[in-house]
C-alpha cells in the first residue's frame, strides 16, 4: 500500500472543498484517513486538515494526487516545481502542468510565486531572474521556454464561498426552469449597479479608489437571438445607461442589429406586428455589404447610416467589442476577427477588471469565454436550451448561475429591474 | 392494377389539400392521374379535381383510400354508410370508423347527415328515426348501438385557409425559437379582444347577435410553471379584464397560485427578490390541506382566505374551471376530478363556443385538450421545450401556432399587448 | 440574538451532510459556530458535530431549524413529538409535519419509534398503545387521528454515501449528454444481475436468505416512446430473462406494444423499414377496443391474441403491473386504473422490496414514482430531454442517475450488456 | 391596382411549389388570379400555370415578385439580367442579387446561362466573352467585376420531388422524437451502399460510368459527442468499409478521438466501464500537444503513434478532411484551419460530387455546411436537441431529414444496418 499525506487549508468545510477532495480520493480508487484536523470554530477561522491517502500502486497514488491537486491539496513536503524546456515553438514538454482557472502559485527557489494571467488549460512559463511565472496558451510557447511540469511545488487556491448573500454565493447552481427567476435577475441587477458605481469611482478618483475584487466592467457575451426574439431595445438601453462595458459576439448579432436599423427586420422577419412576410436572407447580406463598403461599424454609426440599436449604443458608449468569426458567417462584417486564435487573444486582452459576465443565447461564445475567464468572476448563462447552462457549469465555476429562458425576456426583465420603462 | 376515382372539392389548391392528397397516394405506394380538374380562377372560386388512383392490389388500394379519406377525398360513387352493432357496453365493432377532428358527414338513407360533437378518435353512433349521427368515446358506447364502420358514405371537410391575414392563417407552423414572436403575440391579443367583444354582444343582445365562427370563449390550459416562473400577476389581470373564460389545469397550478397567496412562495421558493430560501414542499402541502378543510376553492375565495391571484380572479369572474387529477398530485385539492374519464367528460362540456385555446407550459393538459378540440379552433402552444409544440402540431391542426418561450414571459407580453401596465 | 444548538451525527463529512447543513443556515439568513466536532479518523468512524445556530429573531431561528431538520439535525434537548387531532376526514391539523423520503423516527413516551411506510410529503399518524407511527397520505386521514405536528421529537437519518464503488455511489448526479454513458449502463446491468440473484435466493431459500438492503425487485417505469423508438424487443427480452419485476406505466405503452403485436405499427407508423406510411391513430384505437372486448391484457395474452412483446412477456413472467390512467388516454385499456388516487395506492403496494428503479421516457410516471419511492432506492432516469432528469433530481435523491439519451438506445445497450444478442 | 403576370412550370403541383407561391403572394399582402393553367395529367407531365399578381402599390408588387422569384416564378416578359460594377474589393453593388441554393440561370445576350458553383447567399459574377456566370462569396469579389443586380432575367429551378420512394422523397421533414427511426436509418444505409457502388464504378470505369445525380461521396459532418457518447468504433468501421469519403469537423472531434487512442479517455472521462474517474482536460491538452509536436495527424498515424479510431481510419482510407477552427478550441491541432473564411473555402472545394451529407451532433459545422450545400443533396441532421434539426430545416432543403437521438446510437444503428457486428 502506497501512502502520501496532503494538507488542505482554508474555508474548506463550508466551501465543500473538503468533501470534494474526499470524494475524489474514493472515486479514483483510493482510501483515506484524516490524520489531523483543526476546524475553525467561527465562520472566519480557516480549517486545516491533513489527509493521509492510500492507494494500491504508485501509479494509482500519483493519479489521485493529480486529481486532488487542483482542489488545493498540497503535499506535506515542499519542494520547488519542476521545469522542462519547450522542444519547439508552439509545442510544450510532454508532461506540462495544465492550469485550472483558480489562483495558482508555483514554488521557485523556495518561494511561492503567483502565476500571472491565470486561465483554464494553459501552461506555466517561468523565468528565474527575476522570478516570474505566467500562464500561456500552447500556441504561443517558444522553443527554449521553461515550462512547469509534473505536480510538485504547485499550489492552487480553490474558490471559497463569497461573503455576500446573493444568488452568486450559494452552493447549488440554479440551472432549472422549475424555479422562480425574479430574485436571480434582481441580484444580477444589484451587482450591475455596484459595478457601475465602482467604475465611476475609478474614473473620477483613480484606480486605487476602486474595489478590485468587485471589478469595474460588465461583459455581455451575446448571440443573435437577442435581436430576433425582440431584446434589442432593452440591451441598447442597458448599454446607453452604462451598465455594459465589454461585448463579445460573432458576426450575426451585430448584423441582425444593424439589419433592424436599416430594414426593420431580423433575418428577414419583420420585428414589428403587422409585417410577417419573410424577406429571406437578403437584408442580412445587404447589411453586411453596406458596412463593408463603409469600412467599419464605427464609421457606419458615426456617418449616421446606423442610427439606433446595440451597435450604435456600443460605439457611442465606447464599449470594448470583440467580434469573433466562425465558419457559418456570411460576409463577414469588416470588424470581425476571422482567425480564431487571434480572436481568443483579443478576448483575453479585454477580460481584466471584468466583474460580471452575462452570457446570453450563445453556446459557442459562452464556452469560449468560459475557457478564459478566471473562476472568481461571477457569471450568468441564459439560454432557452437547458443543455447550454449545464454544459458551462460542468466546466466548474462556483459562481455560475444558469437561467433557462428566452434571451429577450431576460434582457427586458433585467432592464426593468434597473428602471427601464420599455 | 386496381383503380378507383375520388373527388376533391373546395379551396384545395391554396389550402394545400390537393398537394397533400397526391403526396399521400405516393407515400402509401400508389400512383395517380388527374382525370379532370377545374381550377377556381379567382380566390373565392372552389376547385374540383377528379383523381384516378392506381394500386397493385385491392388491399393497397383500400389502404390508400383510407389514408386520403380524412383529407376530404370522396368516392365518385355514392352509397350509404355501413353500420354495425356494438357487441358490449364500452366495446365497438371491430371495424368502427375513427373520426378526425374535422367537420364530418355520413350518408344515411341517401342524405348527408352532419356528425354532432365531432372530435378526434371517436366512433360515430347513428340513429335512424329521426336520422342522427353523433361522435362518442369508446367508453360510452352501449351494447346494441349502431356504429359506423368502414369508409363508405362518409365525407370529411378539410380545413380551408382562414380568410384573415394573421398568424393563424398561414401554411407554416411557427414552432421555432429562431423567429421574432412579437407579432405572433400581437395577433393573439387581437383575437382575444374580438372574442371578448363578441362575448359581450352575445350577453347583451342574445346568442344570434354573435359571430359563431369566431367563438365567445377563450380557453387557457395552464401548467404550474406559470406561477413559479412569475406569470401569476399577468394571468390574474387577463382574467380580471374578461379575456379568459375557461381554465383547464391540474392540481398544481391552483395550489401554486394559492400557496403564493397564503405564503408568498411557489413550491417553497420565494417569489420575490430577497427571499431565496427554499421551504421545500411544505407550503404546497399546507395550502392543499387548508383548502380541503374549507371544502372548495370557491369557499376559500369567498371566505376571504384566498385574496388574490389566478384562483381568486377565476372565482370572481365566473371562469369555468376543470381541474383534472393526475398520479403525481399531492392531496389533491377538493375541486380536482381524480377520475380521468370523468375529467375528459367535464372538459368536453366546457369546450363549445371556445374560439381560441392557449396552452401554456403543460404537456399533459395540452395534449388532452388537443384530443377533444375541433380542428377549426385556433390554438397556441407555448412551452420552453420545443418538443411540446412539435408534439401537438404533429396531431395536425392547421391553425396551431407554437411558441418556444417561458410561460411568464409569454403571459406578460400578452397582457402588455392588451394594455396591462405591470 | 437567538441561539439554538443542534447535533449532527454519522458519515456527515463525506456524505456532504455537514456542508449542506452549514450552507442552509447561511442561506436562510443565520450564522453558526461549530461548538464541538469529533471527526471520524477512518472511513468507518462516524463524526459528531455540535452546531450552534444564531439568528436575529425567534421566527428566523425557527425557520432555520425547520430547514436543517430534514438533513438530520436534532436539537440537543430531547422531548416527545407533539401531536394534534385531525379535524375532518381527509384534512390534517394545520401544522402537520410533512415527511421527507428518508428513514425517520418520532419520539413517543421517551422512546424513538420508527415511522413505517415512509415516503415524501406525507403526514405521520401515531398510536400510543402499542406505540406506532406510520406515514399516511392526506386523503386517507380520518377525523380523530393523532397527527405529528411541529418539529420537536422527530429525527431524520440522511442518506449516507453507499459503500459500493459504482455509479450510484458518487456525489455528482450524471445529468449530462456530454459524458460517456457506457460505464453507467454497465453499473446498472451489474446491479440488475445482483438483484436477480438475490431474488432467486429468496425464492429458493426464503426471505431471510436475501440481502434486504439490495432488494429483490427491479421496477421499470416506462413511457410509450419505448415502443415507437424501437426498444420493444430489448425490453421484452429483459422481462423474459427475469430482470424486471414491476412495471408502472400508463395506457399508451401497453397499447403501443400490443398495436405492434396486432398490426406491426406504433401510433400508426410502421416499425420496420419499408413501410413508412402513416395509418393515423386507427390501429391504436382498434387495439384498445380489441382488448376491451377480451376483458383484460391477461386474457388477450392467454387466449393467444397477443403473442409477443412487452405485455406478453409481463404476463408470462408474472410481472406486477400498475397501469395508471391520465386525461390524454384513448379508451382506455380495461386494466387501466382511471382514478389517480387509487392508482397511487396501487403503486405504493408494489414498491416494497424494489431495489432499483428505471424510469424511461416518461415525465408523468417518473415523477409520480419519485414521489413515493424512499430515497435509499437507487434510481435511473433516462430521457431525451435533459429537463426531465433535472426535474427529478431536483427532488433530491442521493442515488439518482440521469441519462440524456433516447429510450430504445438505452434499453438496447442495457440488454446487450446483459448478453442480449439483438 | 398594380398587376404583373408570372409563369410557373414543372412538377409544381405535387412538389408543393404551386401552393407555396400562392401562399407567399397572400402572405406578403397581394392577391392573385390564375389566368391560365395546364395540369399534367400523368405524373411525368409538367404543369404550366400563369398567375396574375395584384398589389396595391408598385413597391408591394415588387416585394411580392422578389419573394416568389426564388420559387421559380418567371416574368412573362423576358429581358436580359442587369449587372452593375463592384465598387471595391470585397464589396458588392448595393442591389446585388443573392442566390438561393437551387439551380439558377441568368439571361445574357438573350441566352439563358447556367450559374456555376451555386450555393446559398452568394452573388453572381458574369463575364461576357465568352458568356459565363458564377456564384461567388462577398469576400472574393474584385473591384470592377460585373455583378447581377435586381430580379430581371434570372430564373430558378425549384427542387422537384425525387422519384425514389425513400425517406428523402417526402414532403414532411421527420424532425420528431415521436416517430420510429428504424426505417429512416435503413434508407440512409441503402443510399450509402448505392453511393459506394457508384464510387467504385467511377474509380474502375471512369467518371462517365457514374450516376452523377447520385454522387460519389458521402460527407460526414461530426461533433465531439460522437466520441464521448461512444460512437467511435462504429464510425471508424464505417470509414474503414469505404462508406465515408469526406469529413468536416472542428478541433474537438479529432482530439477526442486521438485522446481515446492515446489515453483511453474522452475529455478525461474513461470510455470503458470500470474507470469512472475524471482526468479533467489534461489528456485532451496532452493529445493536442503531442500531435503538434509530430506536425500533423497524418504523421501521427503513419508513425504509429495513433493506432486506431476515426483519424486512423480517415488517414488510411484517404478521407478528405477539413478541420475548421473555432474560438473555443484548445491548441489547436496542427491540421486545423484557424481562419474561418479559409475554412469555408476548403469546405467548398470538398463538396462537389457529395451525394449525401450526414450531420451528426454539431450545430456550428452543420449550419456552415448547410450554407454551402446545394439544395439537391440529401442531408440528414442528427442531434439530441430537437432545435438543431429544426434550425437546419428552417433554411429550407426539401430533402433534409432530422433525427432526434444521441449520436452514438445513430452511428451504431447505421453501422449495424450496413452489417457491422459491433
Amino acid at each position: 500500500m502506497e501512502t502520501e499525506t496532503v494538507i488542505l487549508k482554508g474555508h474548506i468545510i463550508d466551501s465543500l472543498i473538503f468533501a470534494k477532495v474526499l470524494d475524489i480520493i474514493l472515486q479514483v480508487g483510493g482510501t483515506f484517513d484524516i490524520s489531523d484536523i483543526e476546524i475553525g470554530k467561527a465562520r472566519e477561522d480557516p480549517t486545516i486538515a491533513k489527509i493521509s491517502i492510500q492507494a494500491e500502486s504508485p501509479a494509482l497514488l500519483e493519479k489521485i494526487l493529480q486529481a486532488v491537486q487542483p482542489h488545493g491539496a498540497v503535499l506535506v513536503e515542499l519542494s520547488d516545481c519542476v521545469t522542462e524546456i519547450a522542444p519547439q515553438d508552439g509545442v510544450l514538454p510532454d508532461l506540462f502542468y495544465a492550469t485550472p482557472h483558480l489562483v495558482t502559485q508555483v514554488r521557485l527557489k523556495d518561494q511561492w510565486v503567483n502565476v500571472e494571467a491565470i486561465e483554464m488549460d494553459l501552461a506555466i512559463r517561468v523565468r528565474f531572474d527575476p522570478l516570474q511565472a505566467i500562464a500561456i496558451p500552447m500556441a504561443t510557447v517558444k522553443s527554449g521556454d521553461f515550462i512547469v511540469t509534473g505536480r510538485n511545488g504547485i499550489r492552487v487556491f480553490p474558490l471559497e464561498r463569497p461573503k455576500g448573500r446573493d444568488v452568486f454565493s450559494f452552493m447549488e447552481a440554479q440551472v432549472s426552469s422549475e424555479r422562480p427567476y425574479k430574485h436571480v435577475i434582481a441580484d444580477i441587477a444589484k451587482r450591475m449597479r455596484l459595478i457601475r458605481d465602482n467604475r465611476q469611482k475609478t474614473l473620477s478618483e483613480g484606480p486605487e479608489a476602486a474595489n478590485r475584487e468587485l471589478g469595474t466592467k460588465v461583459l455581455l457575451v451575446g448571440g443573435p437571438a437577442i435581436v430576433h426574439s425582440g431584446g434589442r431595445d432593452a440591451l441598447s438601453w442597458l448599454i446607453d445607461e452604462g451598465f455594459i462595458h465589454v461585448l463579445f459576439c460573432g458576426n450575426a448579432l451585430p448584423t441582425h442589429d444593424m439589419e433592424a436599423s436599416l430594414f426593420g427586420t431580423s433575418l428577414g422577419f419583420g420585428l414589428t406586428a403587422g409585417d410577417i412576410a419573410p424577406h429571406g436572407h437578403e437584408h442580412h447580406l445587404r447589411t453586411i455589404n453596406k458596412i463593408r463598403g463603409l469600412g467599419s461599424i464605427k464609421k457606419a454609426v458615426e456617418s449616421g447610416v446606423i442610427k439606433d440599436g446595440i451597435m450604435a449604443s456600443c460605439i457611442r458608449q465606447n464599449v470594448d467589442m470583440v467580434l469573433a468569426g466562425s465558419i457559418r458567417d456570411d460576409g463577414p462584417l469588416p470588424d470581425v476577427i476571422t482567425d480564431s486564435i487571434k480572436a481568443q487573444d483579443a478576448m483575453r486582452v479585454a477580460l481584466p477588471d471584468v466583474g460580471l459576465a452575462l452570457m446570453v443565447a450563445t453556446t459557442l461564445h459562452a464556452i469560449a469565454t468560459g475557457n478564459c475567464l478566471p473562476a472568481k468572476v461571477p457569471s450568468v448563462c441564459v439560454d432557452i436550451n437547458p443543455a447550454v447552462p449545464t454544459k458551462l457549469s460542468d466546466r466548474g465555476s462556483f459562481q455560475a448561475v444558469g437561467l433557462v429562458m428566452d434571451s429577450s425576456s431576460f434582457l427586458k426583465e433585467l432592464a426593468r429591474e434597473l428602471n427601464w420603462s420599455g
